[in-house]
């Protein structure tokens, strides 16, 4: 067998033959370099995947400046072979976190023309300079919620696409990649079993859809959380449990935080959780857990096996060990490899089309966050056919006609 | 045991049982006669539910006037008791259906007020008369689509809403309700067993969408074919096969059209399909198999079993029985006993808040066909909640305010 | 449209054309007149898919006397088609109940060689009786659970083939047959929407275990109650919650008893239930629910719609309606059209089958009850994946020895 | 944070919290030293479950040798702290495999009582040297085959219980348990996405039918290949696509072979398989592809990434990419953390018990394989009950009457 010298040009070989989306993509706009000495700022998380899409882009003819959306998320092997491949990447070993937002200025020092975020920081840093970019793309549901407030305060300096919004990405990426990647990000990081374990998932939007489906799959018993009535019964009638969050806290084995929000589980509900319940979340912040004042309750918390923390709380006579995976970060991106090439495909497809698109129109948008313009849903869900190998029906000119009778 | 001598009313006390929303909403605006003197023209399907919405509206003061949306599906025992419960009625006996479009008519001479409709017949008409009434509904999608042609060409004479695209009502109605009911029309009309049956399904949305879990959760394997890709790809990831209709006729056991289309299943694909095949129809309009067509392939088609036809096709070497169920119409009304009240209770329950919305705010409104509106669909969510035993969380000030930051 | 002036005939094609199984085992039989003047005493539900089976034993030689296993089941315009045919059928039209017994008794007088019996009665007659049969099958496993205990007592006069042991039969008749037409019973009778109720079943034998599968896939919350350990946790890594009857009582909609017990739903029961629940039985016997003790508490009640019985309990100032479905006799069968003609067809092909085994051997068996043999399981596997265009891999020889190294 | 220094000794401690059922047997044994010097020889995979088994009888005064059932599974932190413990591990680190054989040679020199065997390796051995033991017990259904063959033979030296035909056992570990970490391993080694993918089983046994659950679970497209007809009926009527291998080859993404068979995959498929497919077993021999044909084929193979090797078949002009999991070792083991410590946990309950009660009952058992005792199987379901915190109801004394009437 022959040794392996290029660790990070292997696995984004492995990678670029398993996304053949944005490979065709790539090749089609490399032809045309129509990125030509295109300033491009992004701020992802550097694994595999990406560095299909930073090569893509760098091969299209654009300047890319590159840092890290999670500084514990970085890949140091694809790092490196980003760095080799002499792409400008400002990003620490995943070792060393000191430097995440200086980071973010330094690519926005070149006035990228184009910014791609996943999380919004780098938004929120551009805007704050008022960059005057022709646009933006956002990866994540948080992200979008922030730009959407920035842009209703005026405050937002230039138009942004949510590539998330983007249909085929919400059915894909956010329901099924997700969700595979934080079932296995937990199975990984703990080891347990989920046939017959108790779990509950706060939230039922597109996250907590995959996260549920997939740990029902898997043999749980599932019940969600929710704030949304419309969001609730929907849950409730594909099958699964719908509770308040208190009630089941004392009876449920694994906490899955799925929101968007702050303080999901916190200072209210930590004493009310059984002995040995674990809590790890699938969003994209940290803050849906509240980490933090588990760490005042007991400072001499010590970690169990690699990314599992345990808290004794409680008093003398009943103390009780809760353990938090990741300390709360996103367990999907942490614990287990990320999402998958074929998901990133999409995710990444997107992001390409998008940045094309912006090119083109994004001098007569408005400085507003845009869902993803509906013929672009529908050429990457052709493109999505294609690459499964499926073919459709198409109507008949007398059906076609039929609507209009 | 007691006899019972009013199988009518006895039918409308157990539906108005399981109605418990609607009942809520009937008996908060008797009290106040909120429809004191209006005229309201109808056209519904005849069933126990519908009693239950028309007494409802009458009770709280409404003058209706109501006729039948499809003569095979009224039942004459609610029909008789709407009638003795003066209830204006103009529905022949089910076994008497000439009069069909003529009773619309007399619905509409009274000039209604409010006209609410099932599959947009009565909407037609009443814009051919150029009908100036204050607002409409309709419940189906097939009639919705028609009433944006005729929105787009001006001719619409008063605002409609589509009670059909309620989010309560799609979750319900349109997915488990006709789902269920197509399930169980099949299921009665032939007597088949599902488990290990292939069964293709034309269309996936609402309707598709219901028609095909219910189907998978009998244990059938069921096919899709779509000619919407961003669709298609979802039927897919939800785990069906996605294929080409003409690929799929030779090998599958049932057809289920869903899609509000016409000619689904037509002359190109009868020869196509296996001996013993069976067709039918889960879309509003019974246009989607080409009855009329397999009719003049087969003058001497007979009934097998009550509301089986069988068409013997093919010439004398080779000869295949093809099995249409409910002469092509909507299989889950016909062929069952339609959709539970449990379902219709959500979707009267938005006809009757509808109705009311269009009294207060239907002349401010253009003549367009509106989504019902957002805050109508949180009501509605919420009365779902009560009416399961459900509680939900509510977000804290802190996290109100964490979107904003 | 020609009319239909046989129904019973057309019924019996109907559904032999979709018993092929059946089918070719009749046709083999029939040329070589294996039966001949053989005489056969059956007890069967008389059904279309029966006549399709004494139609075949009659065609292959045998002189049947067939009475029915259940009065509410018989079909008039079955029973109609097999007195024309010169069957010797003893079952009254199915409104006239009385001879239940003595119809046994008229067919046991023939002496039969062979006694076909679907749940025990006939054999416990024939037993009484001391009658010296080369043997019988027995269809339920209520009815084999009585044998057993005849056997154990040494009364069994003579050896009985418990079909319903058959592995092919237990998969598809006891599990999705069994599964599909009780939820089918239960839809056609009540009409409610099962997407969201609450159902509690009782036992997670085979028959459970189709009920279960098939109610969870139509969208329902289902819990299980066993008294079997084994079962227990099978029903829980199944993915569904396992409760005490008692604790379940109070919260759920439906109750579904598959134990082959007594008094499954009782005394105790009854008034912790919630006011509307409704109550069914898919197991053979009547006394699961104790409707005895239901009449006794309330002598007025009466029927709400067809099959649909209401019982008003409690006291004047706390009065609730449970609901009895078909007076807790089997409720696929006498609520809906019974099992569907493919499941029939294993089990009746297991049928002829074993009839053929027993003539054959009966003679050198022991007065017990036995399982059918393993290579009469196998054949009619075969014959399944033949039915439904199956094929599989067959072993190498190179694999064949490999289990032997 | 503190640091951890006892990284095997954590591992056990976390291991023995999830298995509740195992430390309660310890605790009872431990207490009357039940297996005071009674010496027990065992070759299991050396993992934090077997380091709580091993503790346990250790504790409950056994002589405990221990070799490794497969050298690539070895946790080498595990060994350290069994050693540590003073346990006689032979066993090299997880990198030197070279003295597999001659390390069980070393176990059976203390001429066990007892014998512990995953696999039959060390009972091939044992027997070879006719060993009179009391009795074994083996863990693996491959193991148990071969055990059978020698027994039949009349070359088994003493009564081995086949822990694994334990019907718990079967229904945790063998389905759901190998199932999950089945789907465990290929995500955890490969990163691919399921959902979508295209995925042949290879065997409908209890672990074919676990993987099967969880890769359908995931959202793959499932087909099953089988060789046993009955086998073949089963796993289509529970929902999947059943065909023949050769059929499958071309199209399918992943296979995943779970017979105990050798070359299941073998010299005559590899050609006939698409670019980029990926194999693996979950069967306990790496005999089930014939990874030795494609060596000879590619003997220039590498690593793609860690435990995935690929291979490049055909000519110049045509060329394909095999890629092989763990070297077609089980990848459960091999690719994932192993099985969960709550499978296991039922598994070594009866491995306990099984030892206690061949102590007690070898003497008189015959040299043959013998499945668990049915009171051994209820009282571990009873401990699952409570362990999962269920309860069930019991039979009241008219019911237990009932079956003998």
């Amino acid at each position: 067998m022959k040794p392996n010298n290029d660790v990070g040009k292997e696995e984004y070989f492995w990678a670029k033959d398993r996304m053949p989306i944005l490979s065709k993509i790539i090749k089609k706009y490399s032809n045309n370099q129509i990125l030509s000495d295109i300033n491009i700022g992004m701020c992802l998380h550097i694994t595999k995947e990406t560095s299909v899409l930073v090569m893509g882009l760098s091969g299209a003819g654009a300047n890319i400046k590159l840092c890290a959306a999670n500084p514990l998320s970085t890949k140091d092997s694809i790092r490196d072979f980003l760095v080799r491949s002499n792409i400008k990447v400002f990003a620490n070993k995943s070792t060393e976190i000191d430097s995440f937002y200086s980071n973010m200025d330094k690519v926005l020092d070149i006035k990228p023309k184009i910014i791609v975020d996943d999380g919004g920081e780098l938004h929120k840093k551009a805007t704050a300079r008022n960059l005057s970019s022709v646009g933006g793309t956002e990866e994540t549901t948080s992200g979008v919620n922030r730009l959407k407030t920035l842009s209703q305060e005026g405050r937002l300096s230039y138009p942004v696409i949510a590539v998330n919004e983007s249909i085929a990405k919400q059915l894909l990426d956010n329901r099924f990649g997700t969700g595979q990647s934080t079932i296995e990000g937990i199975i990984n990081v703990t080891g347990v079993i989920l046939a017959g374990k108790k779990i509950v998932i706060c939230g039922y939007g597109w996250v907590g859809k995959g996260v549920a489906k997939c740990a029902k799959g898997m043999g749980a018993k599932v019940t969600l959380t929710e704030v949304d009535p419309i969001r609730a019964i929907e849950a409730f009638f594909d099958g699964y449990e719908v509770k308040v969050l208190e009630k089941v806290l004392p009876e449920n084995d694994i906490f899955i935080t799925c929101t968007g929000q702050t303080d999901v589980i916190g200072r209210d509900h930590f004493d009310k959780l059984k002995d040995g319940a674990i809590l790890c979340n699938a969003g994209h912040f940290d803050v849906e857990v509240d980490v933090n004042y588990l760490k005042s309750l007991d400072p001499n918390h010590y970690e169990v096996k690699d990314k599992v923390t345990c808290y004794e709380i409680g008093n003398s006579r009943s103390k009780k060990r809760i353990y938090v995976l990741s300390e709360g970060r996103v367990i999907n991106l942490v614990g287990a490899e990320g999402n998958s090439p074929e998901v990133m495909d999409i995710s990444f497809s997107n992001q390409f089309l998008a940045i094309v698109y912006l090119l083109k129109n994004g001098y007569r948008l408005s400085h507003k966050v845009y869902k993803p313009p509906k013929k672009l849903d529908t050429k990457i869900a052709r493109l999505v056919l294609d690459a499964y190998g499926l073919k459709i029906d198409t109507l008949t000119s007398k059906q076609a006609a039929y609507f209009t009778q």
